[in-house]
């Protein structure tokens, strides 16, 4: 039993699909989630500032104790796990592993599409992960850099004109190639997941990292006895730009689900 | 006459726009242009860590003793400039005065559109500016919060069904109230110049901000006899984020002009 909290980040908004599956897995754990807003999309930037940016997202929530850390951002997990797991002493968990495992699972033909950031796809780590637990299966990447611009600005419904002809740009090329398993490999994309559907094909599998990443964290923290002997948990929430816009997006996203307060950090401090 | 340099800065690419203009007027100017490109876009933040942002953007170009500093940047002109004159001692041009300037001076019907940030358009600068200059111009404001990542990516061509389906979509309120005259209130926009042209029709002036602040600018400082006295000038870039990605970008978006050392800026230390 460890009654210490459980810390989640991303840059943005999209740790939030992660996070949601942590509370519903673990609804007696207290949460800290920081997004880092004041400086999204992490996703086409470079793996240096990406590095940078991720310690210092660490060295915030390590400021509250965890006993864990789930890094509920693609971009960070591909490019700056080995980093941050070899500069910190307890447990940090990524969703391209998971990610990778569940994929390797689902397919049956054995083509595997991933879409993430620009920086996750040209970090290789979905497709090396993949190789390593199932070298015969061919992936297929395919970099999305207008996703999470466009779920950061709410737009991700089905029926969005400029979404569903981006959705269709991008995945085309994955249709092609006839996989018939799909990593949403960024935590934004989950709230495409109906225009994905619709453009992929509902025989297609979709792999929702922050999902599959939540649940691998709840097995791991069960087995070592990291889990806390609580009813009821709580979730803080932290960002580095307005606490206001936050809160709202955050509320839309995920349907009323946002509770807790919300306090603005100067994150280039950590 | 006063040999030191102007400063130019934006949050990414966009300002260029506006620095390429400076050289063509001023080719015995020595610039250093800095892009927070770590931290771009700045067009979705909130208005205090903008001015936080741009404050350490001036802090960094004052370190090079500039005799001026050209915000080449729609978004904190129209959210920092006070601030920033305010904590400096040298002229400091913002792009929002110029521009609305030059759009009283163009309409014939006395009716403006204006595309900018959500930020900017949020600050209600520009309709401040022009109500001031003349107050029966109606003021058409329209947030384009996708141009910039757009942009950033690369995709601002005719042609491309992506651009012209979110051009379609902010533009044509714009065309709706019979705007004659739309200002281009992002220095990322002039890049989008022949897709806003061919939305809005060719009977519709385009005020490219950028170029207006650096007319401005040019016409100030040699008013005020700070020009240099030199033949041939320079110029030298620094970055937040990758060099490389910068430089790579930067010579597609500017034709091959850029020219000279790019250098990568830890700006939270500013």
């Amino acid at each position: 039993m460890d009654p210490r909290p459980i810390g989640v980040f991303d840059s943005g908004l999209g740790g939030l699909t992660a996070l949601r599956e942590l509370r519903r897995l673990l609804p007696g754990e207290h949460f800290i989630y920081f997004g880092d807003t004041g400086r999204v999309p992490y996703g086409g930037k470079g793996r240096e500032i990406i590095q940078h940016y991720a310690r210092q997202d660490v060295a915030f929530l390590r400021s509250f104790d965890p006993k864990a850390i789930v890094i509920a951002c693609g971009t960070v997990s591909a490019n700056a796990l080995a980093e941050l797991t070899g500069d910190n002493d307890l447990p940090i968990f990524g969703v391209v592993g998971p990610a990778a495992q569940a994929a390797a699972a689902a397919t049956r033909n054995g083509r595997v599409g991933v879409i993430a950031t620009a920086a996750s796809i040209r970090s290789g780590a979905y497709e090396g992960q993949i190789a390593q637990l199932a070298p015969r299966i061919k992936v297929c990447p395919q970099a999305c850099p207008l996703f999470v611009p466009l779920v950061e600005n709410g737009r991700f419904r089905p029926g969005d004109k400029v979404v569903e002809l981006v959705a269709e740009e991008y995945l085309a090329p994955l249709r092609q190639a006839g996989v018939d398993t799909l990593v949403l490999g960024c935590t934004h994309y989950p709230l495409l997941r109906a225009v994905i559907a619709q453009t992929m094909g509902t025989e297609v599998t979709l792999i929702d990292t922050g999902a599959v990443c939540a649940d691998h964290a709840v097995r791991t923290l069960s087995a070592q006895g990291l889990l806390a002997d609580r009813a009821q948990g709580s979730c803080r929430y932290f960002v580095s730009d307005s606490t206001q816009d936050f809160a709202r997006l955050a509320s839309i996203f995920l349907e009323g689900d946002i509770a807790g307060e919300v306090t603005r950090v100067e994150i280039e401090n950590y």
